[in-house]
């Protein structure tokens, strides 16, 4: 009787602990396997990051791959809303990479808190929350409840250099 | 004599207790016969909303009917423009549903702060604002002077499952 | 000996209060022989800007010149990438005058925030940051560094009026 109340209150705490553990967004990076990259400085009189207050803008950002280059074109058309998705997937670690530059920790982040996702699509084309959702499952991955956010997913006409997607993000920092 | 100066302050006592009143949000939409819906909650890692300090970030909402339905197509060939802006008006609804949800009463908004109205149309439609106006009257019918906010309205190329218009909103509440 | 010391102190002085001047704003646009516009009303439930806390939201904006007229078409076909980011400059200007009206003194303004700017154009032009660089330009030539803001640049299927671009932007104020 003792011991199966003792073996309970162990399992208890470790359940506890696991729970109140807080979500450590830099090793969810690690073990999702992403590496952030160095962000680059705009060559012109804007900034990729302001903070106010509480609160850090970010510029939009796009679909930037580690040797520089971005994934570009139009979905419906040059890319599937999988392809398109992983544009979305790959826009976010450009941001957080951003971000990571911004704040040197990861973890001082309280809360993704808006996004504007506008998708580089053709006329007909209706699932751009399909492909948002390649951002916004990265975010929950890596941040947990903190990274649930408020989103609009738009289909744009043109976007810089053809990209097939650009994100701009408002976060909640400590 | 004595009695006009009583009656000027009574009048006078009436008038100001009716200017200093303050608008009741709840009590407008009852008179206007809006009835708010229960807000869905989205099927993807993203909210309708975010709290940060006083200010509610709610994500693009679209004119969704009480039955669940969309308004959709575009203003200038599918939809007039009074037909677009009765769509804004639809959003303006669903958006107070999300927003109801999250306060509780609506007679905590401090102020609508800025909206962002995203209006689904052909190239050459040029008459979004008479669009959005559609959701702007009913916001100052609901909120009164708290209802005045800043505003920005453009044509877009595509926006999910087709629908008419996505309106993003940001709103200061106590 | 003293003679060069005193001399250098005295240089290196000057140096300092030269440096350490705030950026008069007001005096900026002088110099730039920009005359800031009176701001209009708009002819609907909305405003030109919300003030909560120390930021200022403000609407979105169009090239309007001193006649009350704008700059209108799309950028690629009707107008350069030179034409663009002159219009954007414009709405630069349009937007001071706006935030003056507010403030009452620009050197009120603690940074320049967010800036989303939205750039009527084909559907394969892709210079939209060489357009609004006309207007981070002259932000930061009126208030320096503050002027350096989080930005999106993006292409448009249609805008009010057919303007040429529409610009939001968030400033902090003391």
């Amino acid at each position: 009787m003792k011991k199966t109340f003792t073996l309970i209150t162990v399992l208890t705490l470790l359940t506890l602990s696991i729970i109140a553990q807080p979500f450590d967004p830099e090793k969810r990076l690690n073990e999702l396997g992403i590496e952030l990259m160095t962000p680059t400085k705009p060559m012109a009189n804007y900034v990729k990051a302001v903070r106010t207050g509480n609160l850090i803008f970010l510029s939009g950002h796009g679909p930037s791959k580690a040797d520089g280059s971005l994934i570009t074109g139009k979905v419906g058309r040059d890319l599937t809303t999988e392809q398109g998705a992983a544009a979305a997937r790959q826009t976010a670690i450009s941001l957080l990479s951003t971000l990571k530059g911004e704040l040197g920790d990861l973890s001082k982040v309280r809360r993704v808190v808006k996004v504007l996702g506008m998708v580089n699509c053709t006329e007909t084309y209706t699932d751009q929350p399909k492909v948002m959702n390649g951002f916004s499952d990265l975010m929950v991955q890596v941040f947990g409840d903190k990274g649930k956010h408020a989103r609009s997913a738009v289909g744009m006409y043109a976007l810089p250099s053809n990209m097939a997607i650009e994100i701009e993000m408002i976060v909640e920092v400590e």
